[in-house]
Protein backbone atom coordinates (compact mmCIF):
# COMPACT_ATOMS: atom_id res chain seq x y z
CA UNK A 1 0.00 0.00 0.00
CA UNK A 2 1.40 3.84 -0.78
CA UNK A 3 1.12 5.92 2.32
CA UNK A 4 -0.94 9.08 2.10
CA UNK A 5 0.72 12.26 2.17
CA UNK A 6 1.03 14.80 4.89
CA UNK A 7 -0.50 18.28 3.66
CA UNK A 8 0.16 21.03 5.77
CA UNK A 9 -2.67 23.87 4.44
CA UNK A 10 -1.40 27.31 5.46
CA UNK A 11 -5.38 29.02 6.41
CA UNK A 12 -3.92 32.38 6.14
CA UNK A 13 -5.05 34.74 9.45
CA UNK A 14 -8.89 34.72 10.29
CA UNK A 15 -10.82 36.04 6.93
CA UNK A 16 -12.06 32.83 5.14
CA UNK A 17 -11.61 34.67 1.77
CA UNK A 18 -7.75 34.63 2.41
CA UNK A 19 -7.69 31.63 1.71
CA UNK A 20 -5.69 30.38 -1.22
CA UNK A 21 -7.64 28.25 -4.07
CA UNK A 22 -4.89 25.54 -3.29
CA UNK A 23 -6.42 25.38 0.21
CA UNK A 24 -9.72 25.50 -0.86
CA UNK A 25 -8.71 22.33 -2.80
CA UNK A 26 -6.76 20.38 -0.48
CA UNK A 27 -9.05 20.50 2.18
CA UNK A 28 -12.15 19.50 -0.23
CA UNK A 29 -9.68 17.02 -1.67
CA UNK A 30 -9.18 15.46 1.52
CA UNK A 31 -10.82 13.11 3.98
CA UNK A 32 -8.88 13.06 6.70
CA UNK A 33 -8.38 17.40 8.29
CA UNK A 34 -6.36 17.42 11.00
CA UNK A 35 -6.04 20.77 13.53
CA UNK A 36 -4.84 22.46 16.61
CA UNK A 37 -6.96 23.85 19.08
CA UNK A 38 -5.76 25.28 22.89
CA UNK A 39 -7.08 23.23 25.60
CA UNK A 40 -10.52 23.68 25.81
CA UNK A 41 -10.95 26.34 23.09
CA UNK A 42 -12.44 25.84 19.57
CA UNK A 43 -9.88 25.32 17.19
CA UNK A 44 -8.76 28.78 15.14
CA UNK A 45 -7.76 27.35 11.77
CA UNK A 46 -10.96 25.27 11.81
CA UNK A 47 -13.07 28.07 11.97
CA UNK A 48 -11.18 29.90 8.84
CA UNK A 49 -12.26 26.91 6.78
CA UNK A 50 -15.74 25.81 8.17
CA UNK A 51 -17.30 26.89 5.12
CA UNK A 52 -15.19 23.92 3.13
CA UNK A 53 -15.93 21.34 5.77
CA UNK A 54 -18.67 18.88 4.85
CA UNK A 55 -19.82 15.17 6.59
CA UNK A 56 -18.01 13.61 5.06
CA UNK A 57 -14.66 14.82 6.45
CA UNK A 58 -13.10 12.22 9.14
CA UNK A 59 -11.69 15.54 11.41
CA UNK A 60 -9.09 15.10 13.70
CA UNK A 61 -8.74 17.94 16.58
CA UNK A 62 -5.62 17.78 18.69
CA UNK A 63 -6.01 19.63 22.16
CA UNK A 64 -2.52 21.36 22.70
CA UNK A 65 -1.43 21.92 25.94
CA UNK A 66 -1.83 25.49 26.99
CA UNK A 67 0.51 25.06 30.19
CA UNK A 68 4.09 26.83 29.64
CA UNK A 69 5.98 23.62 29.54
CA UNK A 70 8.30 21.75 26.97
CA UNK A 71 7.74 18.50 27.85
CA UNK A 72 4.16 18.38 27.72
CA UNK A 73 3.88 20.27 24.75
CA UNK A 74 6.90 17.40 23.15
CA UNK A 75 4.60 14.70 24.19
CA UNK A 76 1.82 16.26 22.88
CA UNK A 77 3.59 16.78 19.33
CA UNK A 78 5.02 13.00 19.65
CA UNK A 79 1.53 12.00 20.23
CA UNK A 80 -0.09 14.38 17.43
CA UNK A 81 2.50 12.91 14.68
CA UNK A 82 1.52 9.63 15.87
CA UNK A 83 -1.61 9.88 15.14
CA UNK A 84 -1.30 11.78 11.99
CA UNK A 85 0.91 8.95 11.29
CA UNK A 86 -1.19 6.28 11.96
CA UNK A 87 -3.50 7.88 9.28
CA UNK A 88 -0.58 7.95 6.34
CA UNK A 89 0.62 4.44 7.40
CA UNK A 90 -2.83 3.55 6.06
CA UNK A 91 -2.79 4.95 3.15
CA UNK A 92 -4.95 8.25 3.54
CA UNK A 93 -3.74 11.56 2.79
CA UNK A 94 -3.82 13.85 5.86
CA UNK A 95 -4.56 17.86 5.79
CA UNK A 96 -3.34 19.52 8.48
CA UNK A 97 -4.61 23.28 9.02
CA UNK A 98 -2.66 26.02 10.26
CA UNK A 99 -3.05 30.04 10.94
CA UNK A 100 -1.44 31.85 8.99
CA UNK A 101 1.63 30.32 6.50
CA UNK A 102 2.74 26.61 8.47
CA UNK A 103 6.59 27.49 7.84
CA UNK A 104 6.50 30.58 9.51
CA UNK A 105 5.83 30.16 13.40
CA UNK A 106 3.60 27.45 12.28
CA UNK A 107 2.33 24.48 14.96
CA UNK A 108 2.78 22.72 11.28
CA UNK A 109 6.40 22.67 11.71
CA UNK A 110 6.40 20.44 14.90
CA UNK A 111 4.88 17.79 12.94
CA UNK A 112 6.82 18.04 10.37
CA UNK A 113 10.17 17.72 12.10
CA UNK A 114 8.36 14.31 13.51
CA UNK A 115 7.68 12.59 10.38
CA UNK A 116 10.15 14.41 7.83
CA UNK A 117 11.66 11.88 5.41
CA UNK A 118 9.23 9.22 6.22
CA UNK A 119 6.61 10.70 4.42
CA UNK A 120 5.67 12.09 1.16
CA UNK A 121 4.91 15.89 2.04
CA UNK A 122 3.24 18.84 0.50
CA UNK A 123 2.93 22.50 2.15
CA UNK A 124 -0.04 25.29 0.77
CA UNK A 125 1.50 28.80 2.03
CA UNK A 126 -0.64 31.07 3.81
CA UNK A 127 -1.24 34.69 3.83
CA UNK A 128 0.60 36.06 7.08
CA UNK A 129 -0.96 38.28 9.76
CA UNK A 130 1.34 40.99 8.82
CA UNK A 131 0.51 41.20 5.13
CA UNK A 132 -3.01 40.96 6.22
CA UNK A 133 -2.60 43.69 8.92
CA UNK A 134 -0.38 45.72 6.75
CA UNK A 135 -3.43 45.46 3.87
CA UNK A 136 -5.91 46.72 6.17
CA UNK A 137 -4.28 49.47 6.93
CA UNK A 138 -2.63 50.11 3.32
CA UNK A 139 1.21 50.89 5.17
CA UNK A 140 3.58 50.07 2.94
CA UNK A 141 6.48 46.79 4.11
CA UNK A 142 9.19 47.60 1.98
CA UNK A 143 9.99 49.04 -1.33
CA UNK A 144 13.26 49.31 -3.29
CA UNK A 145 15.83 48.71 -0.87
CA UNK A 146 13.99 48.38 2.15
CA UNK A 147 14.62 45.43 4.56
CA UNK A 148 11.63 43.85 6.50
CA UNK A 149 11.88 41.84 9.68
CA UNK A 150 9.34 39.48 10.99
CA UNK A 151 10.32 39.20 14.57
CA UNK A 152 8.56 37.72 17.61
CA UNK A 153 8.43 39.74 20.77
CA UNK A 154 9.75 37.26 22.90
CA UNK A 155 12.94 37.47 21.18
CA UNK A 156 16.16 38.23 23.63
CA UNK A 157 16.23 42.39 23.71
CA UNK A 158 19.22 42.81 22.47
CA UNK A 159 18.75 40.69 19.29
CA UNK A 160 15.14 42.42 18.62
CA UNK A 161 17.04 45.50 18.90
CA UNK A 162 19.00 44.62 16.50
CA UNK A 163 17.07 43.30 13.98
CA UNK A 164 14.66 46.47 13.95
CA UNK A 165 18.19 48.57 13.65
CA UNK A 166 18.64 46.67 10.67
CA UNK A 167 15.23 46.69 8.89
CA UNK A 168 13.08 49.62 7.77
CA UNK A 169 10.20 48.26 8.92
CA UNK A 170 9.14 45.21 10.72
CA UNK A 171 5.86 43.46 12.00
CA UNK A 172 6.21 41.94 15.85
CA UNK A 173 4.40 39.36 16.40
CA UNK A 174 2.87 37.54 19.84
CA UNK A 175 2.71 40.70 21.65
CA UNK A 176 1.16 39.77 24.47
CA UNK A 177 2.35 40.58 28.19
CA UNK A 178 5.70 42.57 26.56
CA UNK A 179 3.18 45.84 25.60
CA UNK A 180 5.67 48.13 27.81
CA UNK A 181 8.83 46.60 27.05
CA UNK A 182 8.34 46.87 23.36
CA UNK A 183 6.86 50.58 23.92
CA UNK A 184 10.04 51.56 25.97
CA UNK A 185 12.53 50.01 23.06
CA UNK A 186 10.55 51.14 20.08
CA UNK A 187 10.40 54.86 21.79
CA UNK A 188 14.47 54.12 21.82
CA UNK A 189 14.79 53.71 18.44
CA UNK A 190 12.91 56.80 17.68
CA UNK A 191 10.09 54.20 16.15
CA UNK A 192 7.29 54.10 18.35
CA UNK A 193 4.87 57.16 16.83
CA UNK A 194 4.53 55.59 13.61
CA UNK A 195 3.82 52.08 15.49
CA UNK A 196 0.53 50.51 14.66
CA UNK A 197 -1.30 47.34 17.21
CA UNK A 198 -3.31 45.47 15.00
CA UNK A 199 -5.18 42.75 16.90
CA UNK A 200 -6.99 39.97 15.62
CA UNK A 201 -6.84 41.17 11.71
CA UNK A 202 -9.77 40.00 10.12
CA UNK A 203 -11.90 38.56 12.54
CA UNK A 204 -15.23 39.93 14.14
CA UNK A 205 -12.67 41.49 17.37
CA UNK A 206 -10.14 43.15 15.17
CA UNK A 207 -8.54 46.21 16.59
CA UNK A 208 -6.50 49.10 15.13
CA UNK A 209 -4.81 51.67 17.65
CA UNK A 210 -1.45 53.72 17.19
CA UNK A 211 0.72 51.52 19.79
CA UNK A 212 1.53 54.46 21.81
CA UNK A 213 -1.73 55.16 22.60
CA UNK A 214 -2.47 51.29 24.17
CA UNK A 215 -2.41 51.33 27.83
CA UNK A 216 -3.02 48.07 28.89
CA UNK A 217 0.16 46.34 30.04
CA UNK A 218 -1.21 43.34 28.03
CA UNK A 219 -1.92 42.96 24.40
CA UNK A 220 -4.54 39.92 22.61
CA UNK A 221 -2.29 37.21 22.07
CA UNK A 222 -3.12 37.24 18.16
CA UNK A 223 -1.95 40.83 17.97
CA UNK A 224 1.42 42.13 16.37
CA UNK A 225 3.15 45.40 16.29
CA UNK A 226 3.43 47.42 12.63
CA UNK A 227 6.57 49.02 12.45
CA UNK A 228 5.97 51.80 9.65
CA UNK A 229 8.35 52.72 6.99
CA UNK A 230 11.64 54.90 8.31
CA UNK A 231 10.86 58.57 7.17
CA UNK A 232 13.42 59.18 4.73
CA UNK B 1 -21.14 60.81 -8.06
CA UNK B 2 -19.09 58.86 -5.99
CA UNK B 3 -15.44 57.99 -7.07
CA UNK B 4 -14.49 54.39 -7.47
CA UNK B 5 -12.24 52.36 -5.29
CA UNK B 6 -8.68 51.35 -5.97
CA UNK B 7 -8.30 47.67 -5.34
CA UNK B 8 -4.49 46.51 -4.80
CA UNK B 9 -4.95 42.39 -5.78
CA UNK B 10 -2.12 40.74 -4.83
CA UNK B 11 -2.06 37.75 -6.95
CA UNK B 12 0.81 35.59 -5.28
CA UNK B 13 4.12 34.56 -6.92
CA UNK B 14 2.51 32.67 -9.99
CA UNK B 15 0.95 29.28 -9.20
CA UNK B 16 -2.45 30.82 -10.37
CA UNK B 17 -3.75 28.14 -7.41
CA UNK B 18 -2.12 30.99 -4.78
CA UNK B 19 -4.43 32.96 -5.67
CA UNK B 20 -6.93 34.06 -2.72
CA UNK B 21 -10.74 33.93 -2.96
CA UNK B 22 -10.59 37.54 -1.71
CA UNK B 23 -8.48 38.00 -5.13
CA UNK B 24 -10.77 36.11 -7.44
CA UNK B 25 -13.66 37.92 -6.15
CA UNK B 26 -11.76 41.49 -6.79
CA UNK B 27 -11.10 40.50 -10.28
CA UNK B 28 -14.58 38.48 -10.98
CA UNK B 29 -16.44 41.53 -9.64
CA UNK B 30 -14.35 44.38 -10.70
CA UNK B 31 -14.92 45.73 -14.99
CA UNK B 32 -11.14 47.54 -14.83
CA UNK B 33 -8.05 45.34 -14.30
CA UNK B 34 -5.08 47.17 -14.70
CA UNK B 35 -2.04 45.13 -14.85
CA UNK B 36 1.95 46.23 -15.27
CA UNK B 37 4.18 44.38 -17.54
CA UNK B 38 8.08 45.42 -18.36
CA UNK B 39 8.66 46.81 -21.91
CA UNK B 40 7.56 44.63 -24.92
CA UNK B 41 6.81 41.70 -22.13
CA UNK B 42 3.42 39.98 -21.52
CA UNK B 43 2.30 40.94 -17.92
CA UNK B 44 3.61 38.64 -15.33
CA UNK B 45 0.50 39.70 -12.95
CA UNK B 46 -1.97 38.97 -16.39
CA UNK B 47 -0.95 35.67 -16.59
CA UNK B 48 -1.55 34.62 -13.16
CA UNK B 49 -4.89 35.44 -13.52
CA UNK B 50 -5.66 34.94 -16.89
CA UNK B 51 -8.24 32.06 -16.50
CA UNK B 52 -10.23 34.73 -14.23
CA UNK B 53 -10.49 36.78 -17.03
CA UNK B 54 -13.50 37.36 -19.44
CA UNK B 55 -13.87 39.54 -22.25
CA UNK B 56 -16.24 41.29 -20.40
CA UNK B 57 -13.18 42.73 -18.75
CA UNK B 58 -11.64 46.45 -19.06
CA UNK B 59 -8.34 45.60 -19.40
CA UNK B 60 -5.46 48.28 -18.53
CA UNK B 61 -1.99 47.50 -19.29
CA UNK B 62 0.54 49.71 -18.53
CA UNK B 63 4.27 48.90 -19.66
CA UNK B 64 6.59 50.36 -17.78
CA UNK B 65 10.54 51.61 -19.23
CA UNK B 66 12.67 49.10 -17.95
CA UNK B 67 15.64 51.37 -18.29
CA UNK B 68 17.29 52.14 -14.56
CA UNK B 69 15.96 56.27 -14.88
CA UNK B 70 14.23 57.20 -12.12
CA UNK B 71 13.11 60.19 -14.05
CA UNK B 72 11.21 57.84 -16.60
CA UNK B 73 10.27 55.50 -13.95
CA UNK B 74 8.44 58.64 -12.19
CA UNK B 75 6.72 60.01 -15.05
CA UNK B 76 5.53 56.46 -15.99
CA UNK B 77 3.88 55.91 -12.37
CA UNK B 78 2.19 59.89 -12.78
CA UNK B 79 1.08 58.58 -16.29
CA UNK B 80 -0.50 55.42 -15.10
CA UNK B 81 -1.93 56.30 -12.03
CA UNK B 82 -3.50 59.53 -13.53
CA UNK B 83 -4.76 57.28 -16.47
CA UNK B 84 -6.02 55.37 -12.98
CA UNK B 85 -7.51 58.46 -11.34
CA UNK B 86 -9.64 59.56 -14.66
CA UNK B 87 -11.16 55.96 -13.95
CA UNK B 88 -12.09 56.61 -10.58
CA UNK B 89 -13.50 60.23 -11.20
CA UNK B 90 -15.64 58.41 -13.92
CA UNK B 91 -17.19 56.47 -10.67
CA UNK B 92 -15.62 52.89 -12.04
CA UNK B 93 -13.38 50.57 -9.60
CA UNK B 94 -9.85 49.46 -10.58
CA UNK B 95 -8.43 46.44 -9.50
CA UNK B 96 -4.92 46.72 -9.77
CA UNK B 97 -2.63 43.80 -10.08
CA UNK B 98 0.45 42.65 -8.27
CA UNK B 99 2.49 40.35 -8.18
CA UNK B 100 3.11 38.95 -4.83
CA UNK B 101 1.79 41.41 -2.20
CA UNK B 102 1.26 44.59 -2.82
CA UNK B 103 2.47 46.08 0.04
CA UNK B 104 6.39 44.46 0.02
CA UNK B 105 8.04 45.38 -2.92
CA UNK B 106 4.92 45.63 -4.91
CA UNK B 107 4.55 48.16 -7.64
CA UNK B 108 1.27 49.05 -6.38
CA UNK B 109 3.18 51.28 -3.95
CA UNK B 110 4.26 53.76 -6.18
CA UNK B 111 0.37 54.04 -7.55
CA UNK B 112 -1.00 54.30 -3.91
CA UNK B 113 2.23 56.94 -3.10
CA UNK B 114 -0.01 58.84 -5.66
CA UNK B 115 -3.48 58.62 -5.42
CA UNK B 116 -3.73 57.88 -1.12
CA UNK B 117 -5.79 60.27 0.40
CA UNK B 118 -7.75 61.11 -2.69
CA UNK B 119 -9.59 57.67 -3.29
CA UNK B 120 -11.08 54.76 -1.35
CA UNK B 121 -8.43 52.12 -1.29
CA UNK B 122 -9.02 48.62 -0.67
CA UNK B 123 -5.62 45.77 -0.56
CA UNK B 124 -5.94 41.83 -1.10
CA UNK B 125 -3.02 40.61 0.68
CA UNK B 126 -0.53 38.20 -2.05
CA UNK B 127 1.37 35.09 -0.86
CA UNK B 128 4.74 36.40 -1.15
CA UNK B 129 7.38 34.38 -3.55
CA UNK B 130 9.44 33.41 0.35
CA UNK B 131 6.74 31.56 1.81
CA UNK B 132 6.29 30.18 -1.86
CA UNK B 133 9.81 28.85 -1.81
CA UNK B 134 9.82 27.54 1.59
CA UNK B 135 6.74 25.70 0.96
CA UNK B 136 8.40 24.05 -2.39
CA UNK B 137 11.32 23.35 -0.39
CA UNK B 138 9.43 22.31 2.95
CA UNK B 139 12.07 24.74 4.56
CA UNK B 140 11.38 26.22 7.86
CA UNK B 141 11.36 29.76 8.02
CA UNK B 142 10.90 31.06 11.37
CA UNK B 143 9.63 29.29 14.94
CA UNK B 144 8.80 30.66 18.52
CA UNK B 145 11.79 32.81 19.37
CA UNK B 146 13.21 32.89 15.28
CA UNK B 147 13.46 36.46 13.54
CA UNK B 148 12.96 36.06 9.79
CA UNK B 149 14.02 38.63 7.08
CA UNK B 150 13.20 39.60 3.82
CA UNK B 151 15.74 41.43 2.15
CA UNK B 152 16.93 42.82 -1.33
CA UNK B 153 19.96 41.99 -2.80
CA UNK B 154 20.53 45.41 -3.64
CA UNK B 155 20.68 46.80 0.04
CA UNK B 156 24.16 48.45 0.80
CA UNK B 157 26.38 45.45 1.70
CA UNK B 158 26.88 46.30 5.89
CA UNK B 159 23.01 46.80 6.22
CA UNK B 160 22.24 43.62 4.32
CA UNK B 161 25.06 41.76 6.73
CA UNK B 162 23.75 43.58 9.80
CA UNK B 163 20.00 42.39 8.73
CA UNK B 164 21.49 38.88 7.84
CA UNK B 165 23.19 38.78 11.36
CA UNK B 166 20.60 39.86 13.35
CA UNK B 167 17.67 37.39 11.86
CA UNK B 168 17.48 33.60 11.94
CA UNK B 169 16.72 33.02 8.60
CA UNK B 170 15.89 35.20 5.48
CA UNK B 171 15.02 35.57 1.98
CA UNK B 172 17.27 37.82 -0.46
CA UNK B 173 15.68 39.04 -3.61
CA UNK B 174 16.42 40.06 -6.51
CA UNK B 175 19.77 38.46 -7.03
CA UNK B 176 20.26 38.92 -10.61
CA UNK B 177 24.03 39.52 -10.70
CA UNK B 178 24.60 39.94 -7.60
CA UNK B 179 25.13 36.15 -7.20
CA UNK B 180 29.48 36.65 -6.58
CA UNK B 181 28.58 38.98 -4.00
CA UNK B 182 26.15 37.11 -2.27
CA UNK B 183 27.95 33.66 -2.14
CA UNK B 184 30.88 35.41 -0.67
CA UNK B 185 28.57 37.30 2.06
CA UNK B 186 26.74 33.94 3.03
CA UNK B 187 30.15 32.01 3.19
CA UNK B 188 31.61 34.90 5.55
CA UNK B 189 28.64 34.34 7.89
CA UNK B 190 28.66 30.43 7.69
CA UNK B 191 25.07 30.87 6.10
CA UNK B 192 26.14 29.57 2.65
CA UNK B 193 25.89 25.57 2.93
CA UNK B 194 22.47 26.21 4.09
CA UNK B 195 20.93 28.77 1.14
CA UNK B 196 19.36 27.54 -1.36
CA UNK B 197 18.47 29.69 -5.10
CA UNK B 198 15.06 29.62 -5.79
CA UNK B 199 14.28 31.00 -9.09
CA UNK B 200 10.80 30.94 -10.64
CA UNK B 201 8.75 29.61 -8.06
CA UNK B 202 5.54 28.36 -9.46
CA UNK B 203 6.14 28.80 -13.06
CA UNK B 204 7.00 26.22 -15.55
CA UNK B 205 10.88 27.50 -15.36
CA UNK B 206 11.39 27.07 -12.13
CA UNK B 207 14.50 26.55 -10.42
CA UNK B 208 15.99 25.21 -7.24
CA UNK B 209 19.25 24.47 -6.28
CA UNK B 210 21.74 24.74 -3.59
CA UNK B 211 23.20 28.39 -4.13
CA UNK B 212 26.94 27.71 -3.44
CA UNK B 213 26.41 25.46 -6.91
CA UNK B 214 24.99 28.37 -8.57
CA UNK B 215 27.94 29.09 -10.63
CA UNK B 216 26.56 31.22 -13.13
CA UNK B 217 27.18 35.23 -12.03
CA UNK B 218 23.93 36.07 -13.11
CA UNK B 219 20.75 34.55 -11.37
CA UNK B 220 17.36 35.03 -13.58
CA UNK B 221 15.28 38.14 -12.13
CA UNK B 222 12.85 36.67 -10.82
CA UNK B 223 15.15 34.54 -7.76
CA UNK B 224 15.72 34.59 -4.41
CA UNK B 225 17.82 32.63 -1.92
CA UNK B 226 16.50 31.56 1.01
CA UNK B 227 19.16 31.47 4.02
CA UNK B 228 17.68 28.17 6.45
CA UNK B 229 17.57 27.87 10.20
CA UNK B 230 20.78 28.34 12.05
CA UNK B 231 21.82 25.79 13.30
CA UNK B 232 21.38 25.33 16.80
Amino acid sequence: MTAGRLIGVGVGPGDPLLLTLRAVAAIEGTRRVAYLAAEGQPSLARAVVRAHLTPDHEEMPFEAPMRDDAGALAAFYDGAAATIAGCLDAGDDVALLCLGDPLLYGTFVYVLDRLRGRYGVEIVPGITSAAAAAARTARVLARRKDGFAILPAMMEEPRLRAALAAADAGAILKVGGRVRRLQALLKDLGRLDDALLVAWVGWPEETIVPFRDWTDPEAPYFSLVLVGERPA
